[in-house]
């Protein structure tokens, strides 16, 4: 194929659609389930699964520390990761914009199947849809992914109690910030790379010191501020932070610092909020401080009977405040 | 919600997704595997599993017969359908531009749900995102299904045969010509009607009657011809089908005769094409003919040793010709 730019042809279901499928996607996905037929066909043990979907339209699709593929790869596997289920099998979606570059696309398929080979899971099923010029932005991407739930495993978003530590596996709002200044709106230059990383091997590293793990999530669009306050409202609780505690790498609270922007509200895509009995919080944090991409894990707040569905943060000079409800629109197409 | 319109705010992940979710998604969908934290939960039995995934990005999104919301659901279940496969859940993933009228997203979420009972299957995850005015045109669904392979199914595009037959469930193209015709771009005005439809119900009866099917397929993108010569390239074989046989409704026979189209090259959303031995065609054809929507399921040729990766047509005088090989762009965003 010497196409140097995607055709509507190569979405038309024919030969040309093949040939992209062969060149691109298969020589890069490769794996025995990956199927030419309608669906893949997967042997599955009797069980409990977890199952997910995320669209990703990031923009740019390029940034520091990634691009659209491997946050699409992560966004799943996180997804999975979070109901304590080892992601087993991805399908992805794209949609991609005619004249799009093909060496660009060859990148993002890369950028998939490396970051899916690190999270131990096989991409088995896709389909490729090409829209008119204008018609989409540069490319979107659907993964949906398939894990099994360890038996030991028992996460949902209702099951936060009084008397939890709150934990964040590291410091927050990189990908938000990253994006940012990736559109190069603001004319401010900082260093900052996206924390975009799969995190099941964090997950099972917990999972390994205690079962007692009551809520994971990861911290996406809206940041951990607005996961909070989901897990707040879902559970019936109440949730006090403490400020000084927050883990905020120094470029990003300089930017926030200039933007006026809360670090809590900025998103990330490689960070898991955790809430476990405080009892085991010092064995979760020590676990996720020896894995990648939790170096900095920390306690960060606890859970509280009163102050049912909000979220009050302690600050640095001893007063409290209630964190604002998350709302509006920050920054659209952040992931 | 009193929102007329999707804004930018119903994607950024805090209070008026929910919102969105709740009033518009969740209203419809509701079933006990709805989600409310990052994946669904679901019990497995032991056993072998179809998994596929499908980007929609139909334009118009509404036309007779159905819009983007059946036809997500439709295309899905298929899929899974093909492949012996009873469909069990679904997960959807929308991507929505900015300003995207909210009472034409219920219409949509309501043919989801509908045709989603109709097919006996569960919407149990979903995903919204928002991309601005002009980055996205109206609106892009991605379904992604797992469904349970039935014991005594085992269908692959590899396992077609000489000797035999080839079936199709029912008049061809009219998916296509209705989305030509509802761009309205040739003045051209005939009352066709898509084939949108979902076919567990169809492909249950088949194997009803037998287990010896070698092939299902459903003829989408690039219509029967392409998938026909998909599986003469999957399995070596030649097919030869007999055009007086191939069913095309008049008006769409009149539609193709004015543009100088190959029905076999139009798009089908509700049509199998199916190979099995020629001995029990005949079953399999009576079994879909007392089916809605395959009520002129018929035999429209066989395959042969020779030919191997090639598709002949007889033609009604008995001459024999080589069918065009599928390529090129026949109509963008047809599904």
């Amino acid at each position: 194929m010497t196409d140097k730019f995607v055709t509507l042809a190569h979405g038309a279901g024919g030969k040309q659609t093949s040939e992209l499928i062969d060149r691109v996607f298969k020589e890069h996905f490769a794996n025995p389930d990956l199927t030419a037929d309608d669906a893949a066909v997967l042997s599955m043990e009797k069980g409990k699964i977890a199952f997910t979907t995320d669209g990703f339209i990031v923009s740019p699709y390029e940034f520091a520390g990634g691009n659209i593929g491997k946050l699409s790869i992560c966004g799943t596997v996180n997804d999975l990761s979070c109901m304590g289920a080892k992601p087993l099998y991805l399908s992805c979606a794209f949609v991609i914009e005619e004249g799009f570059p093909m060496d660009k696309l060859e990148e993002i398929a890369a950028a998939m199947a490396k970051t899916a080979k690190e999270a131990g899971v096989e991409i088995c099923a896709g389909d490729t849809k090409v829209a008119g010029k204008g018609q989409v932005d540069g490319v979107f991407i659907t993964t949906t992914g398939i894990g099994r739930i360890m038996d030991n495993a028992n996460t949902s978003g209702k099951l936060a109690k009084a008397g939890d530590a709150v934990i964040v596996s590291g410091d927050i709002g990189r990908h938000g910030c990253t994006i940012l200044l990736a559109r190069d709106e603001f004319g401010i230059e900082a260093d900052v790379t996206s924390d975009c990383a799969p995190l099941w091997a964090n997950v099972k590293a917990m999972f390994d010191v205690t079962n007692d793990i009551h809520v994971i999530r990861d911290a996406t669009r809206g940041g951990v501020g607005t996961v909070l306050y989901e897990i707040a409202g879902q559970s019936g609780v109440g949730i006090t932070l403490d400020a000084a505690k927050i883990p905020v790498a120094d470029e990003v609270k300089g930017v926030c610092g200039m933007l006026g922007l809360e670090p809590l509200y900025l998103a990330c895509e490689g960070r898991l909020v955790i809430f476990a009995p405080k009892d085991k919080a010092e064995d979760i944090v020590s676990a996720l401080r020896k894995c990648k991409n939790s170096e900095n894990a920390a306690v960060i707040g606890e859970v509280t009977e009163d102050n049912a569905g909000r979220v009050v943060m302690k600050t640095e000079i001893g007063s409290q405040t209630l964190l604002p409800q998350p709302g509006g629109e920050l920054l659209p197409r952040i992931c």
